[in-house]
């Protein structure tokens, strides 16, 4: 695309890590091209298609020189073969439905899947070799996907917003579809495949009832034209009251013969319109959200009833477990536990339920969702959330993999040492029969996808956890930069190091410890003081419970004792503050401001050390970018810079609003050698105050 | 900017009419280059600075070489002086503060200008000659903008919503300013600067109170710098009840000394954050929006109040006239007349209050509004509608520069013949002291701006018509289509020639003979048959009157009499449906259905004949769009093209509603060669509920 023509030509962020640029390096080049002269496939399959046709247009792009697609090589050498088994042959024991297998031999590169996305992600596999310019003479490289379902879920409104969106509007033009289908729906799609993202639900889960009628399923199967041959399929959210909104039925119970009658026919016709439909998506009884309690019935009747409409047809419902009633004497962590886990078995076979990382609701830091381990007779799925709702929006660097895998990583016990949520969320653990894991989307119709340039690194490590959880944040950090900002070996250990420590520095300055929740109205602006709202669960206080005595909240026996949601040998580390882990501690201790934490520092000084701590990292953040200057395209090393000048005043003033409030309790100075803001209270106040503002 | 490798290199249309593609034409280029060797400026003003570097950047694109741009040329011939008048000369005359005169001798073109700001609008006005292939060597071309304050208006949220916008989010990123500053901005600068446009107010009307506060205001004052050197002035939109909301004071009321403090003090902070500051736009008492009358003071003392605030600096205050109270027995087409002519004469010399074209909403087509002319001793400002709120979104091709002429020049006869309404939005028919035009943006984030491409040639037009309301209809778009689409005469010939059709196709489907406003809950979706809302006023029947005896809102005496706020040289044709103009029957008369009309077919066979061959038209303008394939980028060749599938099923659409609808009253048969629609009334219906599920 041409810019304005004064405009000098820079990187706009557009092509995100599918860049595909020149080679520098002469001899890799060479290297290279002995093994691609040509990319060879057999048969008209669009999935082998786009894997050739990336090959050949990445290749062309890498090595300068134009790649020939073409039917059966035969017995020609010196190029790429996509090979598609179409019966067992040595490799296939090695293989798994989606896996692919790259291998070489008389300077022939052998690409090898049991189905066409196989091939599909195996092609994106060597161009990523290639991209971070590994060898690839002798190349043996097997993977396959550890998770079934690799989804992205879009909450996206009809309107074109996006909740939770900061990158502008939603990607579908739901006025123009059918008709006009923006080519960028195919780079989506090709971004999302190279990462081996099979799935998206494009509509939001607080769902308009438009989705389930016949003139958006048609703007929908457009989408899924697009996305087919990059293996990608179509789920949609759902309206629960849909049988009443829009089949005119008095009820939508789900035990009500008409109303899964009502399903089963809308089910039939959206398989009339979209033969490949992935499934639907649920949130019921949830925030106000309609549901099968509206009828006595529970999560289960509810799913299962779609279930059976879903039964003729291969897809999935998925019912997610984010539920907390408005209960001012309850604890909102033990609520999805207390719902979900009377119903483990219940659930109908074609029902995944997907649970949230943490307990309550994507905060920078929470310990693993107590679900985990608890609903072995239940295919439970992950959903975490890529756009930075509560990361700082799109000016705070956050890099999301540390987040993402403290989660997989960290060890329920439930069959003992090594029980992973990973290892439960990829089915292995408990043998389920479907294994999911989501990401919400940061992805919108900015230039650049997501607003921060380098919040693309989290779209990125979403997807390539969800296709190998084992893989490291530092190994797909280094891959992601390579990829996407530099060649540059030091500046690439320099922006991979900031990365990794971005999310525990944004931890410091903004809910260190184990602190929580202290958003104002739209989840921008420092409210730890918020005391009144329409539920007690929506106000900053409920969540850290500060007093003239401490700070925390007690969640052991002697409070809301949700550590009895965990197996043992986790309660019994974190229920005693000696022994919880310092990221984990207000979470579950009301904890005296001048009690000595395992640091040396009492609560008070540690938490004040944190704050500072965090915010000045945001300096160190700035330096350190500002270090990487001539190896990063001009135009995103100032965009970064900006966004970090922005993070940093924001920095100081999270900051500023947590000393300075939680000061008024614990009545302490600010521990040298920090120096005290230089405001009071009430003006960083009355600065949130503007955000609360229509 | 570089697009993903494998899509070939096409015209994404970001950089609309300013595209500086190499001519073609050898001879042409060569005859340009005699006269550009260099451009040359005398000292260091930014906006002769930014009118040097757009013509060197342009002439660079337009003729494929490097053209310096060097420090007082001297008596140096061959190149592009930019000359901006110090003392009076012989052209001092001709020149109005912010005209140009470009003229040429010795192969040296000279851009006089009496402000920076003439010298950058001759710049502009130069490259468009060379864009648009005319001839510069004997070139002698003086223009002055008849208009003086001619701005965009942003119905810009903050967050991030465009109200009626249909281009994607907001231009304005508030979470990222004041820190990063979009490359975007100045684009958008440099292309309004192109047309002369001089202010733009960047926030919505329905304004937030966030904009007064010095958070804000700083982020504002980053965008005013970026257009500052595109001679273009910022102006916020105003919450009218911002000294309670933010001033925490007890009342708004503008008579209130403290009130009247408040908004000194805060426009002092203002000036004092943005210098050049523009002024404030005020929506007040309409629509639920807070005002003066609150406190039972009139918009008068309303705007006086701000006036005063403005007194010490360079600015206005622009007040809304687009007022209506909820009385079920009045009719709103006589509601800003009746609120505002006992005013005339009372508001401050630095107010202009602007009127929007028409007396009800921006109407695909509306008589003008009886405000013009009958307020002489306030100075009245035009309000156009550049967003196709009513005009079919972004899926419908309507040009409208037919539609801003149709209002500019309708004889309102109030200082007899010829008295048009450009006359007095200029100031020349009653000598105002100030002359304004604005429009209602169609620009937001999309990649090419303006979602339709053609959508593009809109904010043109109103750019062009802004400085220049003489220029025709077919001379601008003539101009928009060399610039933006082809330089090869029959296809511009034929897209201008649709351009020039497509408003009264569009009307012809929509709203024939008068009608109006028979829109579902966000104006996209066909809703004659809407008869329920919170107000009588917000419903279609309220329009259009229809019953078994005909169809029409009786607006002359026998009726509301709206007629009698027009001179009598107007109300007197209007008056009589025998010589009443077709296209605005039905707005003053309710008219038996079977009245033969002056085309000699009776109202229902006339309005079936306008629904007919309007959808009917919309096929020839997507035949007419086909032949010009060879002559377009093929990417907006495809892009229009797929819009123009969804007008042709959407004009169908309004079509069957209308005749379906209108037909159970009329009690008539589709009259031949129609035939009528294959669908039934409650199916049109049942599409249209579509849109208003949430």
């Amino acid at each position: 695309m041409k810019g304005f023509a004064q405009t000098p030509v820079s990187d706009d962020g557009y092509r995100l890590w599918l860049k595909y640029d020149l080679i520098n390096d002469a001899a890799k080049r060479q290297a290279y091209t002995r093994s691609t002269q040509f990319v060879s496939l057999t048969g008209n399959s669009p999935m082998l298609k786009s894997a050739a046709n990336e090959l050949s247009t990445g290749l062309q792009g890498l090595l300068g020189k134009s790649v020939p697609v073409i039917q059966n090589a035969g017995n020609r050498t010196g190029g790429i073969v996509l090979n598609r088994l179409t019966g067992p042959d040595a490799d296939s024991q090695l293989l798994a439905k989606e896996g692919y297998r790259i291998t070489s031999k008389n300077n022939t590169i052998t690409i090898t899947g049991k189905t066409d996305a196989g091939v599909l992600y195996g092609a994106f596999a060597l161009l990523r070799q290639m991209q971070t310019l590994q060898p690839v003479e002798a190349i043996s490289l097997t993977s396959n996907p550890k998770v079934q379902f690799r989804m992205l879920n879009h909450w996206d409104n009809v309107d074109g917003s996006v909740e939770r969106g900061y990158a502008g509007s939603s990607l579908w033009k739901w006025y123009e579809l059918p008709e006009r289908v923006d080519p960028r729906y195919r780079d989506y799609a090709r971004a999302n495949a190279s990462l081996g993202i099979n799935g998206t639900v494009v509509n939001n889960v607080n769902a308009s009832a438009r989705f389930m009628t016949a003139e958006y399923l048609h703007k929908v199967a457009a989408l899924a034209d697009v996305f087919r041959p990059y293996g990608i399929r179509v789920y949609l959210s759902v309206y629960f009251a849909a049988p009443k909104t829009l089949g005119g039925l008095k009820t939508s119970d789900p035990l009500d013969p008409q109303v899964r009658r009502w399903w089963a026919d809308k089910v039939k016709e959206i398989y009339q319109i979209i033969p490949d439909f992935g499934g639907l998506l649920v949130k019921a009884n949830s925030e106000g959200e309609p549901g099968p309690q509206d009828y006595g019935r529970t999560h289960a009747d509810g799913a299962n009833m779609l279930a059976e409409a879903m039964k003729p047809y291969d897809g999935v419902v998925i019912w997610r477990a984010f539920v907390y009633k408005a209960d001012p004497k309850a604890d909102r962590f033990k609520a999805a536990h207390e719902e979900f886990t009377p119903l483990d078995g219940q659930f109908d076979k074609k029902v995944i339920v997907q649970v949230k990382n943490g307990p309550i609701d994507f905060q920078p830091r929470e310990p693993f969702s107590p679900l985990f381990g608890n609903m072995p007779k239940t295919s439970l799925g992950m959903e975490f959330q890529i756009t930075q709702e509560y990361l700082g929006f799109a000016t705070h660097l956050v890099y999301e993999a540390p987040l993402f895998k403290e989660c997989l990583d960290a060890d329920t016990y439930v069959n003992g040492k090594g029980s992973t949520v990973a290892k439960i969320v990829d089915g292995s653990l408990h043998r389920y029969s479907m294994s999911a894991i989501a990401g919400v989307a940061n992805a919108g119709s900015i230039r650049n996808w997501t607003g921060h340039p380098i919040a693309q690194a989290n779209w990125y490590a979403f997807g390539r956890l969800a296709w190998d959880h084992t893989l490291s944040s530092e190994a797909i950090a280094r891959e992601w930069v390579t990829m996407t900002l530099t060649h540059n070996p030091p500046a690439t250990k320099r922006i991979v190091n900031l990365m990794l420590k971005s999310r525990d520095i944004y931890v410091d300055y903004n809910t260190p410890l184990g602190l929580s929740r202290p958003w104002s109205g739209v989840h921008f602006a420092p409210e730890p003081w918020q005391n009144r709202s329409s539920r007690p669960d929506w106000t900053a206080v409920y969540y850290h419970r500060a007093d003239s005595a401490g700070l925390g909240f007690d969640r052991t026996a002697t409070g809301s004792n949700a550590l009895a949601q965990y197996r043992p040998e986790v309660r019994r580390t974190w229920e005693n503050p000696q022994t919880c882990p310092l990221p984990y501690l207000l979470w579950f201790h009301h904890v005296p401001w001048n009690q000595q934490l395992t640091t040396g520092r009492t609560l008070w000084n540690e938490l004040c050390t944190r704050f500072y701590t965090g915010a000045d990292s945001v300096r160190w953040m700035q330096q350190e970018w500002a270090q990487v200057k001539p190896a990063v395209d001009p135009a995103i090393h100032a965009d970064v810079s900006a966004r970090l000048a922005t993070q940093q005043r924001e920095a100081v003033w999270w900051r500023d609003a947590w000393v300075l409030y939680l000061q008024s309790y614990a009545k302490q100075p600010i521990p040298a050698p920090y120096k005290k803001p230089d405001r009071t209270l009430e003006e960083v106040k009355r600065l949130t105050d503007v955000y609360l503002l229509r």
